[in-house]
């Protein structure tokens, strides 16, 4: 989920509360934290994971770097280690930290990543303050509290990864509703052929993988009210969906054989009964919850086994104001490409938007672990098809 | 290149005249084969190429399990062991010698193959002389020589691959013109927005993913009358092209890295100069001719480059008819996905469809290797955006 | 370094003075580790490197599992996912955790580890109060403190490569002697030919592997009073070494291209001045100190450019006793092999000796990371050609 | 088994005996390749085995570049390009194609390698007619025979490998009886504790491995007169000897687990009976035969759980003249290690010695396949410990 560029900001935010807004958005990734040992900050178990004292200073070197460093004429910065070490793949800012590298660096340690955001957030919060910061200045805050919100999602999928792949199966907090959704409709919504309109069109904050609003054509299409649950999910399973390659992509296919995977991440069977690990605990796994952690080839192999399809990210932009939606993130059958008159955005910022454009599926709605309010319809969130580590599951569509 | 399923074939061909093309198609495939040695037959350099022997049985296997074993009531098969080795990814039809494994079969041999050949055509010529083929007859038959001409393609690009890896460059046909093609018109075709139908519609043969004729939008474009020659492409990796990351998706700039790119496949600069192997043998390269043999990543980013993008396949498809195409396959910025209403064929036929459509782009047009009209605007070829080994080339659009 | 089983064990020892013993031995383990962050404690770079959390709960493991649970009536296992978690290659005992996944686990963390430890050391010490131990169970008890120490030394070397692979240099301690040692003497020892008795012969501890004394015939030779120099080896490094393939046996030079290797390990070359890490931190090489952290491939080549060679492991205990040894461990030319008679163990703590005897090389001596009274001129210790990461260097012999 | 350096030839040989010895070695190397199809020529299945046609050339290359070349005024190399493609492993010499990528190269075709051949050998033969040659040169020769003796061996052993992989199990000579023995002796030979002398003394050829006559101190052995059959290793695997890791060493059962090993090499079990590949043809088992294509990590496993050991190779050395030896090359408990004051030779011929010092294990004897009269008691092969794919088997010790 690597997305960038507000197009605008709410003018009508007056300047404490914008400061206010910054305060609580950066209290939430250390309050996300808090509930770890200082153990579990450091683990990497794999590449895709990184460990969570990355992400709590990562996004502070996001303000640093494009903000005080950029603007605030004193600024003095924290440790110059610390551009090397916690950008992420910002190639015009200089090395980096290799990424399947974070996880054996063991400095610098947490307390001192909980000073480097402190140092941080009095600096940009005496910034704001004691200036009048320009347009270009509220957007690339608002982008990094956008990115801030990214990096809580992901903290949370990656202290899910590191809990859950322990033999121990330690809790992360017993009260936890981040993985735990019930779905109550049934049944399919009837969208009508037609041009739609696509893309972000409001005045508030989006990414520029969103912008250029633009037609489409889209066919008859049916869409399900509700997400695919557990129960659904078993039939499959137990129906031998993992053992017979005709539900499966050729690549899909591949994974399973090679993997030898029998069931989503997550989810085990022990003494004949389905157990999922959630950041709740190792429990059993409760039928009539939705879906989560299939990836691509899973979703779409369950899809034809049903003898459906996934919507495509259009079909499902257009259903969207029908669809009670945010339970889980939703695999559709989109590649990930840019828009028309998809434009990129100089310098450093813009750096990550159409590289990542390239064998990637695009997921729509949010998750139980999404920012609240960090979520519209237009929004497109990516990963490679054989990832089950986020927040996924399936809406089918016919 | 893996595509299925004719949906029409033309009823007004006589059944001799049938017999003839189906001659005519399998002899083009031991020509091509014919300028090469015994050993040559055998090897695999990498697990993409396919030996020159495995083509020739592979593609006489296809006759022999759809139809012989299918509908002739008396076939004897050749060999039992065959149905094994040259099997290529039909899981339905049983085990299959794995992929990269097929250069270290040395048994058995051309000759061996060259009769199996020869038995199949016997038994099949017959079959038709004798029979009064159905429909369905007819139309596994004419898959089978779409497949073999597709198969006559990759022949040629396989051959190249294991002749331009070999140190002392040995020639394939001194007289070839496969690739080797001048563009003489310049400038850009422009189209304007609107509703456009995408797919085939007539009623000769086309695979499936061809069809489901739909609507789709395209926004106004201007597309390139030629396709990027040699010096355009020069200018590019002169200036620094395979050195700037900023051109290259991420996944395009690792693969530069890790595999030390420095030009497109079968080009060398030596001694200053630039030289590239042709089927017609190393010799300088001819700045005029058209590029062949980039990735998707080269292409893209070369676009980038230019400040400019690559057409989508819907795009390309459009602005067929008032373009000159047909001289390297025209990478599209479109992934390889199913048109809506796209449905799988019952049983091994079917099986190579859908199957493919993930993590690979679309190419159009036609190359120099392309069977003289085995070519449509509406065909879609696809491949993974890592490799180069196809005459593969790039149309601008923007 | 894993060797197993005491033959003998002084029985003039008094039972409090044997209680002292473990306590102190016990101690050295926590104090080495008093050093560390949280953070440090966790973490794997390689997979020859364990987090010093799992060096804490192994050795502990070792007591719990081979004394407490096989011989202490009432004893209470700490917790039984442990055998599980911190048994390192005793397959007899069960499941482990693969050895490359130690560093994905956070839990449990190091404050339950250290009262694993606690409860440990005080049911061992209550056992020991309270019964009469018989012989086996001292020699068990005796064994697991040899065990203890020879982890104490492998957390030295761990945590070495855990900072000193960290961008930032962290010391460790800034008086540690550890890694730093100087030799004075100059010249060669001269042995004359004849048959020697090599093994162990006392009453005290030894590893079955120095067991079964025995004759060995010796050829003259000389070896070096003093170990080579950091001034010695980068002669060698300034001359080329690393770029000439007549030095080095084809599998070191295999090592070197494939790695890129341009000196041993944590020396760095910066701004035309050599640099190392050392446990008391990144600092200018002292060239008249003990080379350490070469592999056995660097010491060949070496004696190699010296027009010299190794000694062998019998060589090296012959003249023993005529050398100041102990400042690195010295890589033999002798190849780590039972001696005549040699004899395994029964049943688990027996499993870990033959079964490393293929593919390593013997090293003997001692090094500054070794446990006080660790070390006799029998004992023979032994790592992997390739390994670099032991405080390892080289004696000459001709 | 790569070896070199004569020490002494036979002066008495007259010079047309030599010719006509060079003849008749020549010969058998065309001879062993008379059985195979060009397709086989070509394959290299794994990095271990070489392409037949490369043997052919690389044998040949020896004479063209150690003896003409450097020795033969006017001598023209046959093609300047075949100095890179048929080097094996002599650094000294340039650059040479990667070992894996000898099976990709389909040129030059076999038809241009007997060319070759033909011409260094008219060239060579021309040679020694015209000149006197030198003790040098008469060695070199030696040399190469003797290098060509060996690359007979290996390519029985690859040719082996290529025919017995193919699914069709193709016969290469159905009367061969070179991987087929039968033993008749039962019980041990005892030797006596004391100082034998080790190495070769005699004025015939040998390696320089050999040489360094010395001495060597045994104690008490006994020795098995016969070599393990397939009968008594089929007892260790009905006994379940393949799934119990206290017969293994770590790195053997490793081996096992990973390349879900159940048999030697060749060996298969179908419908319950064991059948094994042999260069006469897929067959049953000859329980009362002479096993072979174990490796080192089986022959032990075997020996442990015989509650025995497999010999030092100065055991076998010295027991030798009471062993009828000569069925299959018997894997020894040494590590491949120089002799005392064994020397380099200088340049080219000298760098294949020492350098493979390393991770090695000694066999001593010979096989079916070895030249005949090309075997000696002082003769040292050497392979990885993982290698099964040569003609090796077991003697026990105790």
């Amino acid at each position: 989920m690597h997305q960038t560029h507000p197009v605008s900001s709410d003018e009508n935010i007056s300047k404490q509360s914008f400061i206010d807004r910054y305060k609580a958005v950066r209290a939430r990734t250390v309050d996300i934290c808090s509930k770890l040992k200082a153990e579990d900050m450091v683990v990497q178990p794999i590449e895709d994971v990184s460990p969570p004292k990355w992400h709590l200073a990562h996004s502070t070197w996001f303000f640093e770097t494009f903000l005080l460093s950029a603007f605030s004429e004193n600024y003095k910065v924290f440790d110059t280690d610390f551009g090397y070490l916690f950008n992420s793949y910002y190639n015009t800012i200089g090395e980096r930290v290799l990424r399947a590298n974070r996880g054996n660096l063991s400095r610098p340690i947490t307390s001192v990543i909980m000073r480097y955001r402190a140092y941080v957030d009095s600096c940009l919060t005496e910034f704001l303050e004691n200036t009048n910061p320009t347009q270009e200045q509220i957007e690339i805050i608002e982008l990094g509290l956008q990115h801030e919100m990214q990096h809580q999602e992901l903290l949370l999928t990656d202290i899910k990864y590191i809990l859950g792949m322990n033999p121990t199966f330690p809790r992360y907090d017993v009260n936890s509703l981040v993985d735990t959704a019930v779905e109550n409709e049934t049944g399919f919504l009837s969208i009508a052929e037609g041009v739609y309109p696509i893309g972000y069109e409001g005045q508030g904050f989006c990414f520029d993988n969103e912008l250029g609003c633009h037609k489409v054509y889209i066919h008859d299409f049916q869409i399900a009210k509700s997400l695919v649950t557990f129960n659904e999910y078993i039939e499959f399973i137990e129906a031998g969906g993992y053992q017979d390659f005709k539900h499966w992509h050729a690549e899909g296919w591949d994974w399973v054989k090679k993997n030898q995977i029998l069931s989503p991440m997550h989810m085990y069977k022990v003494n004949g009964e389905w157990m999922r690990y959630s950041l709740s605990g190792f429990q059993k796994v409760v039928g009539e919850e939705v879906l989560v952690h299939v990836n691509y080839y899973e979703a779409a192999a369950f899809a034809t086994w049903k003898g459906m399809r996934l919507p495509t990210e259009f079909e499902w932009e257009v259903a969207a104001d029908n669809l009670k939606w945010g339970k889980a993130w939703e695999w559709t059958n989109s590649a990930y490409l840019p828009y028309p008159k998809f434009n990129i955005a100089e310098g450093a910022i813009g750096e990550y938007n159409g590289k990542f454009m390239v064998n990637q599926m695009v997921l729509r709605g949010a998750s139980g672990a999404t920012f609240p309010g960090h979520s519209r319809k237009s929004y497109r969130n990516f990963f490679h098809p054989h990832l089950q580590w986020q927040f996924s599951g399936i809406r089918l569509a016919k």
